[in-house]
């Protein structure tokens, strides 16, 4: 591999100036600037950035942990952090943590010990005291951690009403909510509030039944739907808390013979690729997983220059009417 | 945040002991190595991974780059590779191209600059020399280059031909393939070969429609299907190059009121999340992905020791029957 010397002596400069060059330092004029680049690219010359990033003591890389790459909601989210991330001329150190605790915090030791420049958790089992260790920003998306580490959100209660509202409109008045994991506090969790409040204020009655951890790792949902159906004969709208659920409920329903929309209305959360290619399309609550993306992204690097960032950021939501409804 | 000094001045060791002792250099006694461990842990001291990579030339780390990461199939490719990287101890840089060659140009770049251990591209833009400058292991899945770089393949040969198979024996005889992407030479072009071959050994009619590139960077296919359908009323049978195509395809047929699989057939490909997800689920080739995640970071690994590795590494595939069918 070409070396900084070699750039050095087919240009007939000084190793010195070469790097000056390179570093954008001092005063270089534009012929010699030129020289060097196409020495570089003659020479397939490339620098080494793994020892620049020990010299600025910053690396440009991110780490980004997410419970499940293969889940639709992080496929996307992912993809919209990297592109982000790219604009900003910054590379993604991607982590899976199967919302594992251990894998977590291997994962955090991973990003300290590669000296990234900032983390981006969308996972959140690990307790407090694994993050104080963390001398980078860190900004978690659609998750609280104990010790207040700030969150973009996107406004779960207003998702939760708007849905409620929307399967009200349609005339429903047997509502039910499958909703999200409960064993840890999650800006989630406001969708069903929303809903509830929503009910309640029309007279609606409702039913909210949570799915399980267990439920969200395998991301399988099929018996906890049917048995759910089982029990709630008359129900006449749902409004399930992703995509994915609502997708498998469509499934369940189609085996039962039960048709949407007329005896039955349907609304999911997330509006990722699912919602829009399952048989009927689903009515959904689009996240806005881009923007969101650009605000973590923002906020990691405002963090990392010292300045003080919003506890939550909280970006709205929309409804998109699509054939569940 | 702690040093390797602190760690020894907590110890009562010399910084050259500590660092023998998280270097696994020389002999070292239990009790030193216990120490030295209990007083990192107390001080919250990381190695820094950085200039450990500088002085081992190793970072440790591979470059992967998709075309899409949100395209259901590279989701859960991605969720693959990462996996099998973290049993080697091996962390993913990941770049989304979004099939841009200017994109893909710059992310090689980046991995050259940033001394990667290898990089795994499946995205296959980039003409020949753009490869030559790459001074580390590199191998594709599902593509190749021009410069014969190490494929790791699923058959797609046979899938294509048991698609046209189990479409046969189902009594359909009137057949049409959407096909992919035909600008590069890839892999999945087999698909169509297996497929047109089984055909001609039947006698059975059949047709192939190409995707074009536009369609597949927007996964939007719905308006070319819908041509599909319009111009050839009596199709009984239809195999397409994915689960994604195979899944707006059902979307067409619900609109037009033609009913699946009584009197149209669907066989997809790459029994990604989307085939068990839709209404009804899909009938598909299943591409072994974990096993062809695993094989490539194996041969990545290998290649990087200097072994010699085969040019193509083609995994089985298997007809996974669902309701499309």
């Amino acid at each position: 591999m070409a070396t900084l010397k070699d750039v050095a002596q087919e240009t007939g400069l000084t190793v010195s100036t070469v790097s000056r060059v390179l570093n954008n330092r001092g005063y270089i004029s534009d012929e010699t600037r030129k020289n060097v680049y196409s020495a570089m690219k003659k020479l397939n010359y490339h620098p080494n950035e793994v020892a620049r990033s020990l010299s600025k003591k910053s690396t440009n890389t991110i780490g980004v942990i997410v419970p499940h790459i293969r889940h639709p909601y992080f496929a996307e989210l992912i993809s919209n952090l990297e592109n982000e991330a790219y604009h900003h001329k910054l590379k993604i150190l991607l982590f899976n943590s199967q919302d594992k605790d251990e894998r977590e915090r291997e994962y955090l030791d991973m990003c300290t010990s590669n000296r990234v420049s900032g983390v981006i958790i969308c996972s959140g089992n690990v307790a407090l005291k694994e993050f104080s260790g963390l001398n980078v920003p860190l900004i978690t998306i659609e998750r609280y951690l104990e010790n207040g580490t700030a969150t973009v959100e996107c406004d779960n209660f207003q998702g939760g009403k708007l849905a409620a509202l929307h399967l009200i409109e349609q005339g429903c008045t047997n509502l039910i909510h499958l909703s999200g994991v409960n064993e840890h506090a999650m800006p989630a969790d406001q969708r069903a509030f929303g809903f509830v409040e929503t009910c309640i204020k029309h007279g609606v009655s409702h039913q909210e039944f949570a799915t399980s951890a267990f439920q969200y790792n395998s991301l399988e949902y099929h018996e906890f739907i049917e048995k759910v159906l089982l029990d709630n004969p008359h129900v006449d709208g749902i409004f399930a808390s992703s995509d994915l659920i609502a997708a498998q409920l469509l499934q369940v329903c189609a085996k039962k013979s039960i048709k949407i929309p007329d005896q039955l209305k349907i609304v999911g959360f997330d509006d990722v690729n699912i919602a829009a290619l399952t048989t009927p399309p689903i009515t959904t609550i689009h996240q806005p997983i881009k923007e969101m993306s650009k605000v973590a992204i923002e906020l990691l690097l405002s963090a990392g220059e010292g300045n003080m960032v919003p506890n939550r950021t909280i970006l709205p939501v929309t409804l998109v009417k699509r054939e569940t409804t």
